[in-house]
């Protein structure tokens, strides 16, 4: 058992996001598991590596979190440099723990590389700080929980709560989720970005209120999108979109 | 007016954690603009750049942001490439937005690059997720407000509703802290920890309960300085800490 196994963070997307650290990996990989999503031209890197795709697309199971761990763990006793590679960064959203857990558990050592998560990619494009002094002074990611039971998550007073709210993996119900804010006490003017594939060159965004979160829901396409709420939108709403009207007459 | 200025993160510190973009920029910058903290061979990658450190440390105030907002504009004059460099993500606590609209209301060209963030770069030291399957949905990102009128932040629900809480510049208050959450309703047991230096050869962490927190913060030393809560670092605290038999006792 000589290898190690890299979990790495591959960033929002756009390759020269990567960090140094993640570049040289890859360069060095013996073999690669990477998720679906994950930019060709990242894989690129990994020149000399054998790819592996077992990413989960949203909403479609791939390739079962068990296989995973144990493909992972089987290649530790055949090779060096073992990189896993997630989109965005591991540690957020990513089941980074079920592997961690699993190699740890089998003797297997384990690095976590940071990389960019889709929340701060979009914030850099839209030039809109996801704090701002005497507007937000704290910011929350979560994922929705939709007409489930909820135990296992209090997301709703979290994301009511929060100055600025980030949602991942939550585009296909923003009827729902703005539904559920509006109820526990988010006003439904609160402005709402919706962004898609942040960080791309096909990189979206459109500008509402979280009264017409689905609207702006109904305007993204295929790609990757996060939704941001929060007072810190209003400036670069009023000023940016072609929903600025909209905004103005909610706020 | 001919200058782009680039807002950069420069990561929690490591060199290698640095985004190839911000390599990039940083090697063909005329000028440097950068906060005190940001690490020394970071500032070496600029070879043919003037450097200007301009950054505020917490609490102390180095360099008045209108000026820095005028030497930014004044330097887009003179410039192609102005980097200004900021520890973590720009984009989170970092006063970018400040910057960013001095800048285009003065015409000029400003880019956002974002930065691995100090709460990501210690989930990866650390080796926990900062969300996990059925114990963390949410995770929120808090600079606490203690002491002072609660108009400008409700960080206190925020950080007592997220399952996850990584709290930024509150070493320095962790008795204040622990005590207003513990009073808000955040069970006294929560798993803590104290992160020093994420990502540096001097990094430090310590491992307790929210009750301990002002222990904890009595153990850290005089480098940056975050702190975690949450049940996702309970098999952690457990597993790693010289104080897991105080985690066990409380928990």
């Amino acid at each position: 058992m000589t290898g190690t196994v890299y979990l790495v963070g591959a960033g929002p997307g756009a390759p020269d996001l990567l960090t140094l650290r993640a570049a040289r990996l890859l360069e060095s990989a013996d073999i690669v598991f990477h998720d679906a999503l994950v930019n060709p031209e990242i894989l690129a890197l990994a020149g000399k590596a054998k790819m592996v795709a077992v990413g989960k697309r949203c909403g479609k199971h791939s390739t079962a979190q068990a296989f995973i761990n144990k493909q992972l763990i089987d290649s530790a006793r055949k090779h060096d440099v073992i990189v896993r590679l997630k989109g965005g960064d591991p540690m957020l959203f990513g089941r980074a723990q079920e592997e961690i857990d699993a190699l740890v558990g089998s003797g297997v050592d384990v690095e976590v590389v940071p990389g960019i998560t889709a929340a701060l990619a979009a914030s850099a494009s839209l030039k809109v700080s996801l704090t701002r002094r005497g507007i937000a002074r704290n910011v929350a990611f979560v994922t929705p929980r939709i007409g489930k039971a909820e135990k296992a998550g209090n997301w709703l007073d979290t994301a009511a709560s929060a100055d600025t709210v980030v949602i991942y993996m939550g585009a296909g119900e923003a009827a729902a989720i703005a539904n559920a804010l509006i109820l526990q006490g988010r006003p439904a003017s609160t402005p709402a970005a919706m962004i898609e594939s942040a960080s791309l060159s096909d990189e979206q965004w459109h500008f509402g209120t979280l009264a017409g979160l689905a609207e702006l829901a109904g305007l993204v396409g295929t790609g990757p999108a996060i939704i941001v709420l929060g007072e810190v939108l209003r400036d670069r709403a009023r000023a940016g979109s072609q929903l600025s009207e909209w905004v103005r007459k909610a706020g």
